[in-house]
């Protein structure tokens, strides 16, 4: 393993979900959404809204960044020469998810080179027509995913990952054994549990129906956690359809 | 403008086409891959495919990464825990799009802080099938984009982007006058002719239809070029669909 201050800072990095007073300054807040714009892109489908009205950003947080994938603002680049949209909205979004990612991840590690800590809020797309409202956005912008950002008032450890091997694969891709299975399971879950990390943000994700909940913080732990995640929700695409359909995407044709 | 190291990295970094004959080092890929990995994610569903065969590598690239949007591993985890994936797949794509772009664009800086170059290919969703021929990939696997990796053999300068008032807004998604498009579209056509990009890759989208090229290398630049793109390709999303559909996910319903 190399490292420089660069990779350093990505194998540091760690979810922050306590945040101090102080408010980053402007300067900070340019820098690191500048470091996030110069991040490759398709078609620059990203736009980003901001907020630093506290009271209604989760976890206390000073700022909140929502990204978006912005397609109103090519359309008018588009008008502007004379051309009109043509690409489907399914391939539009696949670019603006990219676009929208890479700039977010540019923005994560910028923040982090600063001191300062952030997290992403996964329910975003769900939200888009509380957010719609909110920033008063127009047709043909999609808020895809945002990100609390301040200086931490946590100490956290790195979170583990699945092992390197579980990950990359050179050539083709393998057939898992279950011993490579279980070893990479064995590693997320003692890991998060060495870490007491469901105890210290005291959450388990609910059972529904008549499941029985056998868990608790010794044995909860990172592959139940998201199992409950993939295996109870969102079992029907129509939500996120509608919230697609009231920013004027329409994927499905 | 803060400028460290990691800054300093982002804004410098621009897509690299022509790459020596040196191959990087089994470490530094090591070192890029986890650097990769430490990024925020929601289920850790992406996965990364690696070929050092040379030439089937666009760009003569020592190096390509594959970038998969992978349900398939985070099923069998779920297998080994009694669930079964519930999720629909339109929000499972959409998340995992996101990990695997958060994943990618850390990749892409950590590779430029060990002085390697890098360029993502736009088309490979619509390379799918050939992709999983290629690497084995099993069903639930959707290869989302590729990353040509390795030492640059050009030397390029930053690209332009949007001013950053045409990305960042603050409480209020603005209504655009005239004269912001306008100027957005003049720093990056002004930028990209000052710099001769099309005339060096030596690139024109060619128009369709009846449409009579009226465009040089002196005025053909980044606005026209993308307008081009989005105004004249991928009219359905049939193509998508199919390439999602032979990888055994299904958004449409």
């Amino acid at each position: 393993m190399i490292v420089n201050p660069v990779i350093n800072t990505m194998i540091k990095h760690k979810s922050v979900r306590k945040y101090k007073d102080k408010v980053p300054s402007d300067d900070m807040i340019q820098t690191i959404v500048r470091a996030g714009q110069q991040a490759p892109f398709s078609y620059q489908l990203c736009s980003v809204l901001l907020t630093r009205n506290r009271e209604e950003i989760p976890e206390n947080a000073p700022l909140l960044f929502t990204f978006c994938v912005d397609s109103h603002r090519l359309e008018l680049v588009m008008e502007h020469r004379n051309w009109k949209m043509i690409m489907n909205d399914l391939s539009l979004l696949f670019f603006g998810i990219i676009d929208a990612s890479l700039m977010a991840e540019n923005m994560v590690i910028a923040a982090a080179s600063l001191g300062l800590g952030s997290c992403f809020l996964g329910n975003t797309p769900y939200q888009a027509e509380k957010i719609v409202r909110r920033y008063n956005l127009p047709s043909r912008v999609f808020p895809l995913v945002q990100l609390t950002v301040g200086y931490p008032a946590e100490e956290l450890p790195v979170r583990p990952r699945f092992p390197l091997d579980f990950t990359l694969f050179e050539d083709s891709y393998p057939v898992f054994g279950e011993g490579e299975i279980d070893e990479a399971m064995r590693i997320m879950d003692e890991g998060y549990l060495a870490q007491d990390y469901y105890r210290y943000y005291n959450y388990m994700v609910p059972l529904s129906g008549k499941k029985v909940e056998a868990y608790n913080f010794d044995n909860y732990s990172w592959t139940e956690h998201i199992s409950r995640k993939a295996g109870q929700w969102l079992r029907s695409s129509h939500k996120l359809l509608v919230q697609l359909q009231k920013c004027g995407f329409k994927v499905t044709s």
